[in-house]
């Protein structure tokens, strides 16, 4: 396994003590950049187009800022491979090996962003041997940069983050978010959880539209859980260093790693263990808590594609 | 009716011209400060109580920014009343005569608030012969200012806010509230609506945890359509000069005046005059679009009490 490519001495000596720091450097600057662009094109025109359902939007924006931030690594770091959301929609496959990886969503939120609705982020993560080392994701209109690297702790604009310590789903705020899934299996599917929470005295449910935001919330212990069917590993990359660093804990609750996305519930929770297995029926319920979250991501089979690992 | 009492020649001046400019100047004065102990309490721990279910929070904030906003405006205006959330709750009565009328949300999104989720408001209206002069909402965290005046727009920060066009509910995002209420009915018609909704191929619907935050989204054109049950006049006053000054309209749709709050849906729509129609059941949809919005608030039965006009 190579670290980055450095340019020079100093580079080189940098990365013989902390091999991904520059990696981790230019995707703060990348995100800091894509997140420029997209705010000026929030409140512009655009050209919508829609993928896997009519609720599943794309703008020249996501191709053109994927586009920049996958350009820009591969001229710095060529040896590194890549797994994007539009990439792969356009048919690249979802293929993680031990290669150093960057797993981006350039902007996550279309929904939002198309209505100009203010909660869209650009997302960064980068892995390693199938272990994730860093994390970059920046909230566009208000100007917060998350940043979480293993074993360095979790920030939001230098801030160190902390998960929240409730256990008590009925003390809870609770995130999730709809998808662009709108056959009946899956509204069922997502109602009955919503009303199995609210049922339980849960404080409240929060939808934002922007399941990486909604993950930065968990990680800055604005909320106490974070669940999700069919979240794509460019989703969850980033966000998953964010809040492991924060002190929380990423669950894949299917019960085994072959079952379709739609019965494949992603639980991000915080100090949790117990009190969704009452929750949720049981061929959801979570197994067991996963350290190596690659193994995760391989199993949330996105639409577009399973890892291939 | 009296104007704001000046307490020198220049504001007597001013009066004349403007009768209630000094009032307006005075509300942004104030949901400013209030933002500002808001803000900082946001991080710090609280001491929460429930009022009417175990998901209907209250916090020390609250009572101390309602009895801040309220002894303040009392001082400089004598002869006005107030609404005001905790002061009804704490039984006073929602009475609202010709009298200039303050109708205050000291922290809209409470629950948020309690959870340190960043999407927390102060709300001030002010009526005056039942008719909304102007209305100010805060949005406490991102230190955004929106105002709107009879007549003279609406704006965030100085920048005018102006609704969606968007009439095609496949293409629409739409915002919505859980409120506290957790009875089987009442989490039936949410989830119900929620659905009918997503089944139409909306592109999504989002639930923020502030109804006065979700209705400046709205006035800023970044949803389309915001609807809920029962919400109280404290949640509408200051929004509905906001969106209607930004071009919005607000419905009450419920058949009659005597309905149960659980049977009162509140449309606040930008441009919409038909989707709805097919959307919720005719028991529910909206019957005309009233222009006196005091007429709706009296029709907005809180559980708390009715306004007696």
């Amino acid at each position: 396994m190579e670290p980055c490519e450095e340019e020079d001495e100093e580079g080189r000596a940098a990365a013989a003590g902390d091999p991904w720091k520059e990696c981790a450097e230019v995707a703060v600057q990348l995100a800091r950049r894509a997140g420029q662009i997209i705010r000026k094109a929030l409140t512009e025109e655009k050209q919508v187009s829609t993928k896997t359902s009519a609720a599943d939007l794309v703008t020249e924006t996501d191709h053109f800022v994927e586009n920049l931030i996958i350009s820009v690594l591969k001229e710095k770091f060529p040896s590194h491979r890549f797994i994007a959301e539009e990439s792969t929609a356009a048919g690249s496959k979802c293929v993680l090996t031990d290669s150093p990886t960057w797993i981006i969503d350039p902007v996550d939120g279309t929904c939002n962003f198309v209505h100009r609705f203010p909660t869209v982020a650009v997302s960064i993560g980068f892995a390693v041997n199938k272990e994730l080392e860093f994390g970059v994701i920046y909230h566009c209109t208000e100007e917060r940069l998350y940043t979480g690297r293993r074993g360095q702790g979790a920030f939001c604009n230098d801030k160190r983050l902390q998960v929240s310590k409730e256990t008590d789903i009925s003390k809870a705020l609770i995130l999730t978010e709809i998808g662009p899934k709108r056959d009946p299996a899956t509204l069922k599917l997502f109602l009955g959880n919503i009303e199995r929470l609210l049922k339980a005295q849960a404080h409240g449910v929060r939808v934002i539209g922007s399941s990486t935001l909604a993950l930065c919330h968990l990680a800055s212990g604005a909320a106490d859980a974070y669940y999700q069917f069919g979240l794509h590993c460019w989703d969850l990359a980033a966000a998953t260093v964010i809040i492991r660093e924060a002190g929380g804990t990423v669950i894949d609750t299917s019960v085994d790693f072959t079952v379709k996305w739609t019965q494949s519930v992603t639980f991000l929770i915080t100090e949790w263990e117990g009190p969704f297995d009452n929750i949720f029926s049981k061929t959801q319920r979570k197994k067991k808590i996963r350290t190596i979250i690659m193994k995760m991501l391989a199993v949330n089979n996105c639409s577009l594609g399973r890892f291939e690992i």
